[in-house]
């Protein structure tokens, strides 16, 4: 598959509400998850341990709409920009926000998924 | 200036249509800039080299309208998406586009700018 061809089939499962399963489908053994701020959900490396974060945040939030635009590609990566509105479940907190996802894709596999907003 | 002071000062002057600008208060003298296509726009070397691409992609384009959102931010990288309405000159075609364009910080100055579509 072409970085298109991965790029396309990632963001139409992300539009589809299927962001676990572009995780499944999509990540590498060796892939690491990096967040824009302090902490230890921070970095996470290896595929598990990615999963576990996914599986975390799923639990710890009610999604009442994400959408999905891209990709917008470049080399070896694409980029996707999420526009969400969740609940925070412990803290009631009602969010709409907006962030860039931007996926390093080797041997067609994402290797590194970094968030930014 | 942090790099959160950077890119709120890049992405505001991007949305006072003063993109220009905001090269020429933050380009690196080493900047690198890179197009997502094959050819000799493709990575462009220096700041007098990006600012002549600069105005030969103003010279050759129409801009209706240019919309900035942004930034978003990771580490020493911010990102901004553009959605565009532009005319080009030489075909008349006229394009409406959404790409996000990527850039590294280092000493206060953008070494790097990437642009994804």
């Amino acid at each position: 598959m072409s970085i298109r061809d991965i790029a396309e089939a990632f963001a139409q499962l992300c539009k589809d509400g299927r962001h676990e399963e572009a995780g499944e489908r999509f990540w590498a053994e060796s892939v690491v998850s990096r967040e824009a701020m302090e902490g230890p959900m921070a970095v996470i490396t290896g595929r598990a341990a990615v999963k576990a974060k996914s599986d975390w945040w799923y639990a710890n939030h009610t999604v009442h709409e994400v959408t999905t635009e891209g990709p917008f590609i470049h080399g070896d990566q694409f980029a996707l920009r999420f526009s969400m509105d969740i609940t925070a479940r412990e803290s009631g907190q009602r969010i709409r926000a907006t962030e860039i996802g931007l996926y390093t894709v080797a041997d067609g596999k994402v290797v590194e998924e970094r968030f930014f907003y």
